[in-house]
């Protein structure tokens, strides 16, 4: 028996992509004569139904929306997804969530399980791992078949597709700016390793910052958080030290609580010791004692602004260009960086 | 033109389930003779194919496991996710996640979506609405077409599914019997409204505890929380009172927050002057001053559990009868119930 065949597989075959060979099967116009006979001559060969299941599949609407997140446990996402709901909702679209748990091969099956009939299209915050190895391929095909496609908050820039950033720069620069108005000047930043681009992006707006303000950059306050070993093992290094910093900036919430425990171990007080601010106005930041002051990123709106212009993507109502929408950050300031 | 016919409004033409419909049209002797001439006339009337696409889709194996929980942004449900992703992943399935936002109909229409050909079985934990409403029959339809189902948490009990359930009653018992054993009598319970289960359970718990200690119910320290008013104002009502409770049990770990932040605005020491306890160790409650104690419910046990109930169900390895699974919580003891 002969093996089945794939659209896919068929696709490989000739190193093209899946939209062409469904184009090709039916024969349009767009695929040069003889790229469309050697296709269908090998998929006759292999028996293979132009108007397969998979095919169908491909060109009905489904009404739902996909979302991959890299995580679940986390504030921001959450809120990302409300407001995805809510618009999406709104207009009568369904969403469904998938994880891909910062892995590069689960992005890939996602994205491989949703766009298998499942969705219209995709929002996409990217992995961990898909940012370390910058191999975008699985967007450029879903790009090449032109599947409606919206990247939020951890975005590449050149892939051809909407995108929703929030100004990661401007909000660590109004964090450090407020530091240094309330007389800070040796300010720590807590920060994710190079290859997480938020992470890099709050760094840049750090040091803006330091720059504006004519304080020497002391490479010894920038610490890169490293998220497979014990967070407050590192964090507790920051501070436990002869002459630890007069603030604290993180780029998350959970540094920032933790920072919060340890200072107050170490008996400093805060703010006047030390400040704190983290990223993301989550639940924690509210009832720590003292409760943080944070840059808030606005994930409901920004969810609600990914899922318009992907619908407007889907229903053939967006411009051709593809926009960048950037969010920009507030600070709300709460008792760790409220100097009486 | 004839409006286009599909199984479900053949279905509903008929009162029965679209599975008996699906057979009918395959001319499944399960079905009664007369049924099946009459649904084969109807369909024949209207054109309809009996190998559709719907009809495929529903035999034909996806690897994927639809979730649908109340709410996205509650640390308990992120965790139970968490725990189905890691037992399907490992047993080779994907997961896809909708949120009915507590809506009946938002329910429904995630039931109708995922189980068009998306997924192979459902996990769920019931909506707030559909628990107030008592009205069943999506489920009753799954479980009428032997769709692999597993409800979570918030269950039906006189559903015909596995279910994994947290003994609330237990987890309540334990954790005002500590408040007893550290000398508390005037234990407030803030609780929910009664038709959401889990609440109901856990006061359950509560008075079963009181009972047991010989101390006296006293209906005006039960608060039944509305989640549609302002929490800070009705927790506020508990504690700004002339002789305010000595110890407060809340059946989740904002309530507890919020009265822990109120008690310390009112100058209350905590755990001498009133202990708390909330349900639920989340972010937040190892981050509040002082740290609060809580019933932790094992989230990532009932996630992998839930998968596993599937998953058995979905390879047909589960036993005929189904499962009523039910996991221990335990306290996890910090220093808002701490006295030394």
């Amino acid at each position: 028996m002969k093996p089945r065949i794939t659209l896919k597989k068929i696709a490989n075959e000739f190193g093209v992509s899946i939209s062409t060979v469904s184009k090709a099967l039916k024969d349009s116009h767009e695929i040069s004569e003889e790229t469309r006979e050697k296709i269908k001559a090998f998929a006759g060969f292999y028996n293979y139904k132009p108007n397969s299941l998979a095919l169908q599949l491909r060109n009905q609407k489904t009404s739902v929306i996909g979302v991959i997140i890299p995580e679940i446990v986390h504030h921001f996402f959450s809120t990302v997804i409300n407001g995805i709901e809510t618009y999406a909702n709104e207009k009568g679209y369904n969403v469904m969530v998938c994880l891909s748990n910062e892995s590069y091969d689960k992005e890939v099956s996602n994205i491989s399980v949703l766009t298998n009939g499942s969705v219209d299209g995709l929002i996409v915050s990217l992995a961990r791992e898909t940012q370390q190895n910058q191999n975008f391929k699985h967007f450029e095909a879903l790009i090449k078949d032109d599947f409606p496609l919206v990247l939020f908050d951890r975005v590449k820039d050149d892939l051809a597709c909407d995108k929703v950033i929030i100004d990661d720069v401007g909000g660590a620069y109004k964090a450090a700016n407020h530091l240094v108005e309330i007389g800070k000047r040796r300010i720590a930043l807590l920060t994710t390793q190079d290859y997480i681009t938020v992470g890099s992006l709050r760094k840049e707006g750090y040091l803006k910052s330091l720059v504006k303000n004519d304080i020497g950059i002391d490479e010894s306050l920038i610490y890169k958080i490293d998220d497979k070993q014990d967070l407050y093992e590192q964090i507790k290094k920051v501070i436990f030290v002869k002459n630890p910093p007069d603030a604290i900036l993180a780029v998350n919430e959970i540094y920032a609580a933790n920072a919060l425990k340890i200072a107050k171990e170490r008996g400093l007080t805060i703010p006047n010791d030390i400040a704190i601010i983290g990223f993301t106005s989550g639940l924690i930041s509210e009832f720590t004692s003292p409760p943080l002051t944070s840059v808030v990123q606005h994930g409901f709106l920004m969810g609600k602004q990914t899922a318009e212009l992907l619908i407007n993507r889907i229903e053939h109502t967006a411009s051709k260009e593809y926009q960048k929408e950037v969010i920009s950050p507030n600070l709300k300031i709460r008792q760790s960086t409220l100097i009486k």
